[in-house]
């Protein structure tokens, strides 16, 4: 057994949470309708802002991720309505999923689960499809480490139609950028879990004046997720239903550590474990899944095959201490997913390797002991270089 | 400014959390999809049988009461159909707005809001709608300290119809007893925050097999409430999606907590509270809202008016140290609510009668200090004494 407690969680998500944000987790319990409450939730909506890129409220919710994917989908989409989603992985399907238990005409466009999808691609899609009323991308899409384009794939929606883009930023919003609202994007959604450094419960949903006209209009029956509620209600500084308090309180604190950090630091320190996990996985002779143009600064999918049995490899990583993700649907026993978003920085990546060079070797996968390392500190020391340059 | 993180919430609901069950949340995150989260998935919700009084799995639900109310809504009845909503007070007014939305045929029983429904209502009801194929029921209205007698409304139900009884638990289950296969209950819902001792963000929910039958049936779009897809995945030991599971940590050691209390000294704890705070309230003149027949174990109510103004009065308890709920709708104002469960005991109920003596003599309410609380105490120790008698 390993030593209790030390496990390394390199997951997509959930992800580690930073001692200050567990501490802030501890106080005492509140009422929810009472003024301190009422300052968390309004405080931690505007704060959210940033995240998101936008000027509209930030809505909470109480639920999972797939909370907010159902609310974008049931808000903004009536029964008999067409929606295209576009597939790029297991999420993409989700939307998909959704989308078909409500009623509402499917238009699926699939991209291999490794590539994300090109603005042409959805234009030629689009223009088969003219009756689409929303849109449904996912900008990094978990099961496969990929991101999407979402400001040039906004940018082809509205060029070619009226449809709404709706997007799910579940596993990278907060380390990467997204600028909603210059960008186009309706409604974009994500949850507590991942780059926001929470534990899972919370999901943040932002919604364009043009979506609410959409929404207002809806006829579609809903009650939980319906998101006019939580937008009357924050307008009197409270939620519509009791709100998970104590993730509110780490809320908080997560915009804290933000606003320490600073937006774009966070976006370049993801970027830097992005370029360093990929440099120590072409260091090991692996195959990375996503190619470079589309590979995601949050999540960092590896092929299996070969000599590399995945499912073998993540139980012996584990014995080290170091737990990262299989894959999902048909890419299971295929792939594995290292994540590095949130409460990680590149000595956790660096760790990561180590643990990957000692899994392999004992596995008797030929490795040279301390390759993948080498690249990886090659790459931040790079870095590091430019930075230092820079600054004189 | 009373003394930081000393306040005493005695609200019906969000409750404080035990140290114990605190520090439990306090582990580090682990993946949804890892053996450990699938134990506490697992044993959490067999360890939760006996609270419902079933050996139905308990489903676990990431989302506030309300989320679990929706839930048993839209599984249970199709679009179209009929249902009955006994209205005790706002709970119960939730579950009629819900069944309007999603387009049931509301049968709407109304009581005073400071009542229970009794079985001959009911069942005068029940044959003047004998199309209705699901029961409402609100085991206790939080807005007004009333219990309603499921097992004799069960039984009723099942009397005049083959209708599905379906009841929100959520400020009573872990308090009262509840024998939901034994009573008939087809559908028994409840929440994190209350009696549980959890942060919100948690609902909990069990079914009948004769319920699950008609879900089955049940061709309503639902896809994060779809009840199916917790009872599938349970036995697959998971969830659906990524449970809240921070607080998957604090329910395993609540359950610790009641297995070491033991559910009748619990139940007993609970009507002890209740007793010395129908006595105290008594000893001061004020008017209790529910009369003695339908008084919940876990919130009292009490009436405001005369020289008593319900809101300086909360605003007062507070500057002491002791947070109390005020009305809710058209009770706002009228009354005010003491909450008494969970991780509370009769010290604790001492403490709210200090304060409120206090908070009286200071807004110039003719008070006897002291009267309240011998009162109280004189309930606690007659109970005492029976109990020390009967083990000699």
């Amino acid at each position: 057994m390993p030593l209790a407690d030390k496990t390394h969680l390199r997951i997509p998500g959930p992800t580690p949470i930073p001692p200050r944000v567990q501490w802030a987790m501890n106080q005492p319990m509140i009422g929810h309708r009472s003024g301190e409450c009422s300052r968390l939730v309004v405080e931690n909506s505007r704060r959210l802002q940033p995240v998101f890129g936008t000027d509209q409220p930030v809505l909470i919710v109480t639920g999972s991720g797939t909370s907010a994917l159902e609310a974008a989908v049931v808000n903004a989409v009536a029964p008999g309505e067409e929606a295209a989603v576009v597939v790029t992985g297991a999420f993409g399907d989700r939307f998909a999923k959704i989308v078909t238990r409500y009623g509402i005409t499917l238009r699926r466009l699939d991209i291999p689960w490794s590539e994300a999808c090109q603005p042409e691609v959805l234009a030629e899609f689009l223009q088969q499809h003219p009756q689409v009323k929303a849109v449904f991308l996912t900008y990094c899409e978990t099961s496969t480490g990929v991101l999407n384009p979402i400001r040039e794939l906004a940018r082809t929606v509205h060029q070619h139609s009226d449809a709404l883009v709706i997007v799910d930023g579940v596993s990278c919003l907060g380390a990467v950028d997204c600028r909603m609202d210059e960008w186009g994007v309706d409604i974009m959604v994500t949850g507590s879990q991942k780059a926001l450094m929470l534990p899972p419960g919370l999901a943040f949903i932002a919604v364009s004046d043009r979506a609410w006209e959409v929404i207002e209009r809806n006829p579609r029956s809903r009650f939980y997720l319906d998101l006019i509620a939580y937008r009357d209600n924050l307008t009197k500084q409270t939620t519509p239903y009791t709100p998970a308090v104590s993730l509110l309180f780490g809320l908080k604190e997560v915009l804290n550590l933000i606003q320490e950090e600073g937006f774009s630091a966070i976006v370049a320190r993801h970027r830097l474990m992005m370029e360093m996990s990929r440099a120590g996985i072409r260091a090991l002779g692996l195959e990375l899944l996503a190619p470079d143009a589309f590979a995601s600064p949050t999540v960092t999918a590896v092929k299996g095959g070969g000599q590399l049995d995945v499912e073998a490899f993540r139980k012996e990583l584990r014995q080290i201490g170091v737990v990262v993700a299989g894959g999902q649907q048909h890419l299971k026993g295929k792939i594995f997913r290292i994540g590095h978003m949130g409460y990680c920085d590149p000595l956790d990546v660096l760790t990561v390797f180590n643990a990957i060079e000692l899994a392999l070797f004992r596995l008797g996968v030929p490795v040279e002991l301390g390759s993948a390392v080498k690249a990886c500190e090659e790459v931040w020391a790079n870095v590091s270089r430019t930075h230092h340059g820079s600054a004189q």
